[in-house]
């Protein structure tokens, strides 16, 4: 299945979002500057969790009244999160468009991620499902806990794969997981279907954030609307660079990058480096390793076109450039 | 009855909260750095929030199964806010305590309120009860709405009453609000008794709000556990300020301080005027009458203790000096 059918699937709950979005803007026309700062955020995003969460409520009772919201709930958590990493980081881009922290200042990028946090919280009751609504709480959890992790050990080379794959899963694939299963809960699946789907969820996850840090060092600013390198500018080690210092443990400029020593030049070397070597290619197969892991259980679930859709999403995942 | 008395009323409850922060701060055994920063924030405060939702929840139904975590999840969710709050105004001292930012910076304040909303809200949904949740976000959405406001608002003379009042309902009122309304609704109060509740807590944050600002002018640092002025600092303009401005709209220092000439001494200024003033007693009468409002409905609850209880706590508020 081409990826853009599989979107065409989901296409009313797609809009449904969009709406729901429209609206949240909507709510504050008395707040003429809050409705600024949310449309720099809401407007063009990505779809791809709210796709997930719509694909993996298909496979028995589809219900829009019910996984609209939570698709809707999921993206504005995912958008809130990334309000505060940026305000964190002090970047100036995100998707394209200038950060709410580089226009407002990080102030108020705290706040308007607060009032996303609330909203995102409140679509989520939404659903009427007490079980996701904890789901929810739970994400956002593991994923403060997992950048509180992040900024401790910001700057540090001594971190080991595992504790690599620890920090992608809390970063990128508890949002995921958060969408998969919250998708099948509330369809109405069966347990055993709850379990592949959430499984789906973390292991394309896991995925999709290798190819990202792929990306830092692959993508031209253009492409991934904010700047290559920012990974080693705010001093996270990914996974690209770990592999680095394995293959050079001395004279490596990662070693001056956490000294931070002429910062900017060293991770232009360290890019080229990456670049000039097969450490990518490396980091794209075991991207692709998490992907089939993520298919592997579909196969049990129904035959229905969602299950050919999370086939085809799984493959966008690791052939993605933006 | 005794505010010392009513407070002994929830013991139990008020135990049983103090069992769920030493729970959460234990949750993070194996990542001591975040069980600092838990303990630097979830030690040694205060209890009013709790108290509230404890005593609203003693008209009915009783039980501490419901009860408890949601008076947990307020004052997690209060404590998140100040966590943010305190960011955002670069503050050094809560409670008397040194804050997150003024130790581990700004960065690591943000993801540690997102994990405390992040814990709240799942406290929150412990109670079962959706109602409660979905009041739990709009509280939460009130609030960050509000901060936006007062930020974009900061260092401006030309607010109304009235946009001091919105201001003050948002910030501290909605909580208490949460607070009360949520204990009646866990309780198995009738509508009608929730919305006494409800009123209650609206005018009591009202009234504990104003309270709030007047210590910000006649407090002293020891007692209040911030610096004295911080408000003004921060160019928060509260009603003190509002009415001495009304008195000498010329030649005031506050016009000095909106233009953020000489700072600390015009900020002495103004609190030296308005402590020579009866401004303090024009604000306590407003406080006291707030207090009168919230005990209006009171007596249409069954009497128990609580009851008194709850007339106990509003007569704290407006004798409170710290």
């Amino acid at each position: 299945m081409e990826l853009k059918e599989a979107y065409s699937l989901v296409q009313p709950g797609l809009n449904g979002v969009e709406a729901d979005f429209k609206n949240l803007i909507h709510s504050q026309r008395e707040f003429p500057e809050m409705q600024k700062m949310l449309k720099q955020v809401l407007v063009g995003g990505k779809v791809v969790r709210p796709t997930l969460t719509l694909l993996c409520g298909s496979f028995y009772n589809y219900g829009l009244a019910l996984l609209q919201p939570m698709a809707t709930a999921t993206e504005l958590m995912h958008i809130a999160t990334l309000v505060h990493d940026d305000a964190i980081d002090s970047a100036d881009m995100r998707r394209g468009n200038a950060t709410i922290n580089s226009i407002w200042g990080v102030d108020l990028a705290i706040l308007v991620g607060d009032f996303l946090f609330a909203r995102a919280g409140g679509m989520s009751a939404r659903t009427g499902s007490l079980r996701v609504v904890t789901l929810f709480s739970q994400t956002l959890g593991i994923i403060a806990r997992g950048e509180v992790k992040q900024a401790l050990s910001a700057f540090r080379l001594d971190q080991t794969f595992e504790q690599y794959i620890e920090r992608v899963a809390a970063k990128t694939a508890a949002l995921f997981t958060l969408a998969t299963e919250s998708g099948s809960v509330l369809s109405g699946a069966p347990e055993p279907s709850v379990q592949i789907l959430h499984d789906y969820g973390y292991n394309l996850g896991i995925a999709f954030q290798i190819v990202d840090d792929i990306l830092d060092f692959t993508g031209n600013e253009k492409e991934v609307g904010k700047p290559v390198g920012a990974d080693l500018a705010q001093g996270t080690v990914t996974l690209p660079a770990q592999k680095l210092l394995r293959r050079y443990p001395r004279d490596n400029p990662l070693l001056k990058i956490v000294q931070k020593e002429d910062l900017n030049e060293n991770i232009k070397k360290v890019i080229e480096m990456i670049r000039a070597s097969d450490i990518i290619d490396e980091c794209y197969k075991l991207a692709e390793d998490y992907c089939t892991l993520a298919c592997r259980g579909l196969e049990k679930l129904p035959d229905k076109p969602a299950r050919e859709a999370l086939v085809a999403l799984a493959e966008y995942v690791v052939k993605r450039k933006k």
